[in-house]
């Protein structure tokens, strides 16, 4: 299935964006928002397109505590009152959770409505919002539950940034980091090299970014081999952010815990697959200078791992399996470095806080 | 995608089925069962098949009622504790409702474990377990969440028949009738004419009713055409089902109700689209010789035609929209009899108990 045809932006995605809400508008369209997509994106969306008088908007808590089944229950129970049918629209307006979450819900209802991602955040732009993972939560391990299904239409609309904490901007960015791992120097260098995260989320590192994604998603919907390798950082990232959301009351981002998982990762390319060394210490100096140090106990280990037994991309409970790289630009999947490595990597992190070792 | 081959029966049935089994014991095996077929079938399942003896087996009421979210999840919850993975096999074991909530929690576990069905009631063996739809009830209406997701397999051995009641093989026989009148003369004939209920699951029959379905699923898996024509009787029958539920102690069985839907649905065809009159005659002699009659209030009608506008195949929720048949074998759908004609067509049934009208 070839869907990275359906990814719209600037000018040309509000006209596409208009076409399709015409196309529902008689069979119900239904807005997906968090709080504050109700508040600053709707307003927007209302404004710049005609036909959403009559859409029925539905409100869910926008966090990763809310992507819960609990959460989709309350969604289906909406459409049902709003009479939703099979040939109606839902459209996401938010972050990743909301596409995650909005995903799931549209395409379980009736077996299948419709739906298309209005992604606000950068890293649903880049990533969340991309490639047809829909799903929630169970016993907050992540995306236990959940199916491929692509949305009609992704419209990436960079004007949503505008309002967006710096944190997130760099939850995004770490995202965007690891598709520049994957897809070559010329993109990864411009990444790299950004002195401030003001320069982050220009529309063309944006588009390149999800480029890259939708690329590697087109060819393999349902994950049977090459989009593994966009689990580059998450195998260990996942962990990290499982944990702090058990352990931090502010928690992590999840592109914060995936800057983490990045590092690590790189980490284990060098000492498994010969990545040069040079290509972790840029990393590892660009994640220093944008992200804070996160602390983690030596004695975290064990339920690090823990959570990574448990995450979804382990084909077997008993091995671990990675995505790591050879260099920028050459990825490889189904890697495992065994626990020794893995434990290391974590420790290289962990370390990171008294000074680079070189 | 053609998913005609994917039925197997009798000896062929249990080597495939064996082949099967040692393919996954190394990933992960978890058998659904429900609290009868756990008595009575899995013992026989266990006894034929080699490479059970770690698999682990989750048991879920298989009422209707329990047809609900919260049974997915605990099954979830069952499998992540199971240390289950995308690459376990569950093995539904059951009726209709042990396959659409199996099938559904297998599929949106870890976004698509793969699952096989083998029906234990004759149902299951016709219509349910066939073509991959899959869900649960939401508020009692039936079937409002799901997913389209076709089993690896379905087994059907008619053995697991001999200690089902009277009337769950009679439940079974409504669809199998329905099946008939959308193939034609030759199957409607042999099944219009049979004298007693024990006549009923003879295993030609059983595998000639369920190729029926199997044929229409396989050209329309999502429903969006010539699929349609298999809710023949399900309009009015799944109002009828949802009525019993609501107000009856011992609420009706899917096919009695489906018996009961499928004569109003041929009066409606009679006066619609010229059905034959001896053809409703034969079908309501044989409901009536089979099923007790259903008492129904006239002003019942008006809570019949809100489950109506509720069912999930409405389209539009301002038309219901009707699979009927111009004669036997000729099956239609995209119908819209109307409020009148449907009416009408309650008023014939419930006074049916005042004898027939010839």
């Amino acid at each position: 299935m070839n869907i990275s045809h359906t990814l719209y932006s600037g000018a040309q995605g509000w006209d596409k964006l208009q076409d399709i809400i015409l196309e529902y508008s008689k069979s119900g369209i239904y807005i997906l928002v968090d709080e504050n997509t109700n508040k600053f994106c709707l307003p927007d969306l209302q404004h710049k397109c005609r036909g959403l008088e009559n859409a029925l908007v539905i409100e869910v808590p926008g966090s990763e505590s809310n992507k819960t089944i609990a959460s989709i229950e309350k969604i289906w129970l909406q459409l049902v009152d709003g009479s939703a049918v099979r040939n109606s629209l839902m459209i996401c307006l938010g972050g990743g959770v909301i596409t995650d979450i909005g995903g799931f819900a549209a395409s379980t209802f009736k077996r299948g409505m419709n739906f298309v991602h209005i992604p606000t955040t950068l890293l649903a732009m880049v990533d969340a919002a991309l490639g047809g993972k829909t799903g929630v939560n169970l016993n907050a391990i992540k995306n236990q539950v959940g199916v491929f299904a692509p949305p009609q239409a992704v419209f990436i609309f960079s004007e949503f940034l505008s309002t967006l904490p710096t944190r997130q901007i760099l939850s995004g960015y770490a995202e965007m980091l690891k598709h520049a791992m994957i897809d070559g120097e010329t993109l990864f260098g411009r990444l790299i090299d950004l002195s401030a995260p003001e320069q982050i989320s220009n529309e063309k590192d944006i588009l390149e970014s999800a480029a890259v994604k939708m690329k590697i998603v087109t060819e393999d919907l349902d994950e049977k081999g090459i989009r593994k390798v966009l689990n580059l950082g998450h195998t260990i990232g996942h962990a990290v952010e499982a944990y702090s959301q058990k352990n931090d009351p502010d928690p992590l981002l999840h592109g914060e815990a995936i800057a983490i998982g990045l590092v690590c990762e790189a980490f284990i390319s060098m000492h498994m697959l010969g990545m040069p060394e040079n290509d972790l210490k840029r990393l590892v100096s660009q994640v220093a200078r944008f992200y804070p140090h996160y602390r983690l106990k030596s004695k975290s280990s064990e339920e690090l791992l823990t959570y990574m037994t448990h995450d979804k991309k382990n084909a077997s409970v008993s091995k671990l399996n990675f995505s790591l790289i050879r260099s920028i630009g050459q990825p490889v999947y189904d890697q495992y470095p065994g626990e020794k490595l893995i434990l290391e990597s974590l420790h290289f992190y962990m370390n990171l806080d008294a000074g680079f070792p070189w």
